[in-house]
């Protein structure tokens, strides 16, 4: 089987709060921020509170959603007076973490989120990467009290819109089922544990650590669903009580998706695909009422640090 | 063993979005106002969506929370351009469906909550009323899928902040979990059975059905407990795992509160109480993590509609 080598991972940045509503990442990282950092690491840990305006007022966002902001076009926008806070504040993240895919970047950038859908632990990805994959075996093979999977986005990289494209390499942590403004001890234990797997990882890896290859499981985004409406553009259904929480179960061809507020069944008519964001609170305004996605299997290489 | 008598209930109003991120409340009054009324009844449905400002923008509330505005002093406080909205929009309500404490009031408001808390379904009563006590019974007969139980507050009508208080009976509805800004099935057809059940009390009160006596719970308010805070006013812990999602499960001295993010573990320590509103998102502003109350029975005389 194949084999992969990387650079050592020196710089790894550990974000919340951009979204300033989903309080894991916000408390996450409010404690790291806090702790003197006494362990004897091989890298540096940079904890970032990301979207400090919308923390303050515990709302997702101020002006715009700061997790669309980091497209190559909108990183580059000229400056102005009026722009956006949170644009604003992708282009300073972007000079603090990145440049995007630039070699000053960080070498690992972690976003952490909280979605309402009943998702466990996901790690999101734009692009395959056998260096983060493995990361995801690594936390997979430690954590059992949830599901751990990965969701891959398949955006280029110039079109990836969230934070987690600045670093050179980078996914997001979403966890749920949580309300947003909401802080559940055990949803907190679950991405802390993640994110320390992570760290610990990253420290095996940087001592020269060889990863055994092996295969691994990824739910690629294929489409999203919005919620039937009427002609004013209102929502006339809600999600199903039968798909409600069943995120990542395959879907079936006439299987309910929602339920009218008359009590009509509205059913799925189209190829088997696993839904997963199910219900997510912050995905009304974008009009999706869930997501479709592949499940793929793919067969990792081994990987270990380059040898200088 | 006793009976009481009371007026034909004529003009009932059903409210929703006094809290605009509480999604049951909001879809249930808009179906309401969007349905012809065809059913012959012997009373009047006034549907009310009582904060649009708030539903608008998916939040509690614009300017302030529109369910503490309706004491006597705020119903009366002098009009300025300056006022809050919801200050203004309480004073308008209390024209549409009051006065408060005056003989022109609907005979009976419902306003509909949600709470993120797993509180099942709950009717909050500020005081002892034997008539909406009955038709909290006559849910309870009716409704087996989740826990039905009432919640006293005991404060005296002049002081009383809420919504219900504006007619001559009320009560809130509280129905949870669910995030606030989500709109899930399962908790939206519970509010609406609810809803669709006292209506159909007080259709069989008008015409004359004699509802018996019996027993029925209360869970009195005693007091709120506020997070574990720094001096900075920070919180420096969340909902134990274990008190997590256990409202109305008796809390004994030396139970776990809370888990601080060191990981310590904080203990009750003083009476046997019942907590409710655990983890309530909208509380977290107001210092509040969870209530105590306590559990009282009390002896329901039979009830009936005054013979004129």
């Amino acid at each position: 089987m194949e084999h992969a080598s990387f650079p050592p991972l020196s710089r790894v940045a550990i974000c919340g709060g951009t979204h300033g509503n989903e309080m894991t990442g916000v408390y996450i990282v409010r404690e790291m921020q806090k702790k003197k950092e006494n362990a004897a690491r091989s890298f540096s840990i940079i904890p970032v509170l990301t979207n400090p305006r919308a923390v303050d007022v515990c709302r997702r966002y101020a002006d715009m959603d700061l997790n669309r902001c980091f497209t190559d076009a909108l990183l580059s926008s000229p400056v102005t007076n009026s722009m956006p806070y949170e644009l604003r504040r992708a282009q300073e993240l972007n000079t603090q973490l990145g440049p995007k895919g630039g070699k000053e970047a960080v070498d690992l950038l972690v976003d952490l989120h909280n979605t309402t859908a009943n998702m466990g632990l996901c790690l999101i990805f734009y692009s395959l990467d056998w260096l983060t994959l493995h990361i995801l075996k690594y936390i997979q093979n430690k954590i059992s009290s949830v599901p751990v999977r990965a969701i891959q986005l398949d955006i280029p990289l110039s079109d990836a819109y969230s934070l987690e494209a600045v670093g050179k390499h980078g996914f997001a942590i979403e966890v749920g089922p949580q309300p947003h403004g909401v802080l559940r001890a055990d949803i907190f234990n679950v991405a802390k544990k993640a994110v320390d797997l992570t760290l610990e990882f990253i420290q095996e890896f940087n001592a020269g650590r060889r990863f055994e290859g092996g295969e691994v499981e990824a739910y690629t985004f294929v489409k999203s669903i919005d919620y039937p409406r009427d002609s004013s553009g209102e929502i006339t259904a809600a999600i199903h009580p039968e798909l409600q929480d069943k995120d990542f179960q395959l879907l079936r061809s006439g299987d309910p998706l929602f339920l009218s507020f008359s009590g009509e069944t509205v059913k799925h008519d189209g190829e088997d695909l696993y839904p997963f964001f199910i219900n997510e609170c912050a995905y009304y305004e974008k009009k999706v009422a869930f997501q479709l996605a592949l499940k793929t299997t793919f067969l990792l290489p081994s990987v270990s640090v380059e040898k200088n």
